[in-house]
Order: structure tokens, then sequence, then C-alpha cells
């Protein structure tokens, strides 16, 4: 851990050149999505004040938003102690991350029998009609 | 992407037998912390209540708080769409995550220049006492 007051760099090693990125709605807290940035993708995001990512499986960078135009604005970075990981508060443009047209990707929880529950979160668009699929 | 009614199975596959767990206060919504999972991990997790981890560099399970007795106790579990990762909402035993005495890993954040800012974040405790280091 570099000290709070010298040079610091993010340690992509760790993780074949990624480093995780949490993406929080800055207003209410909510974490929207996890993606993987490698170093390009972090400093498009610094530059550019839109969250773009690394795709693992497509193999490229990726602007948030680029096909359903809900880009995500950055608000606030943080780097935690080790430098290997990032939150990056956000305002999601269109109120949805998540590409079924939920607010967050993470819109489902494990209930005390270890099964999926909804718990009512509610559709906020649909993506037949963002996505044309 | 199973759908919500259908079974459901974390995808350990994409990172090598992990998943990447984000640790949220379930009061504040503060990302306290962001770590990794392998299947034994989560499993121990959900069975004790208490944050376990693998631990890459030590190649092994930790419970989060069992050197400081700083353990974190499961709220909810959130999964996201595509399986793949893992929010936690905690409650924070001792009211401090990072291992410098911050109550976050995420105590400082990147300012407009680039270089890492404190906004004054409180330390609240002193590591040496904790650990004995």
């Amino acid at each position: 851990m570099a000290s709070p007051d010298t040079e610091w760099r993010l340690d992509y090693a760790k993780m074949g050149g990624l480093i995780p990125a949490v993406v929080q709605d800055a207003a209410s807290g909510e974490v929207l999505m996890v993606g993987y940035m490698n170093r390009e993708a972090f400093d498009k995001t610094r530059a550019t004040g839109k969250m773009h990512f690394f795709s693992r499986s497509k193999n490229r960078i990726w602007m948030k938003g680029e096909t359903s135009g809900h880009v995500q604005e950055v608000v606030e970075i943080l780097v935690d102690c080790d430098e290997d990981a990032v939150v990056f508060k956000v305002k999601q443009v269109g109120g949805a991350t998540c590409h079924l047209g939920y607010r967050s990707d993470f819109f489902r929880s494990v209930d005390a029998k270890g099964a999926l529950a909804m718990n009512g979160v509610p559709k906020l668009f649909d993506p037949a009609q963002v996505y044309g699929t």
C-alpha cells in the first residue's frame, strides 16, 4: 500500500491486467453493477466522465450505454487501500443499468432456502425496445 | 442468464474459480471492501452468517475479522444478472473494515488532478493495537 500522500498507481497485475470496478448510484448508494477495467478503460472513463469497461467476452473496451444510450456519468472515484479495486459513484442516465431492464444488475436476493427472489423489483424498460432483440 | 424462477448457480469459471464479492454497509450503503470467493468461501459465508473470502495471496479461506475480531455479519445477499458477482449487505462489527483503521477500504478518492485525496476520513482504530504489529 502506498501512503495516501505519495504517488500511486492501480495494481492491474493481480488479475491479468484487469481490476474490478464497482458502480454505485451516487444518490441512493445502490450497487448497480460490477465490471472490469484495464488501464485504457480506466483512463477513458476519467477522460470522458463516462463509464468504460473491458469486456472479457468481447475482448474490447466498451462504453456503458453505447447501445442503449443509458450511459453512466462519473460523480466520484474511490480507490481501496491495496489499489486493486475501484468504486465509481455515478449518475445512471435512463435510470436502469441492467440489460434486462432493472435498475441494478443485482435485482435478485438469496432467500433463506438459497433460492433467488425478486422482491418486487420493477422493470424500468423493455429490453426488446431498447436493444431491438 | 437463468431466469429468476429457475435453478441458479454462481459462475465461478470466468475467473479461475473465483467471483468478486462486494461488501456494503447494510445501514449506510457505503461500499466497505471488495473480496474474492470460491465456492467454499461462499458456502461458509451462508452457513455461518459471517463473511469468508478466498485469499489469493495466502491461497486459503479466511474469515473477515479472524484476527481483529471485526467480523462482518451478513444481512442480505444479492446476485447479479450474469450470476458472476455478488453483493453482501453486512453489519460491520467494530465499525471499521480496513486493516489501516478506516471504516471502508475505499477511504480515498481521485481528485481532479488524478491524485488521491483523503477528504478527512477519520481513523477508527489503531492498527498497531488491533494487529499487534
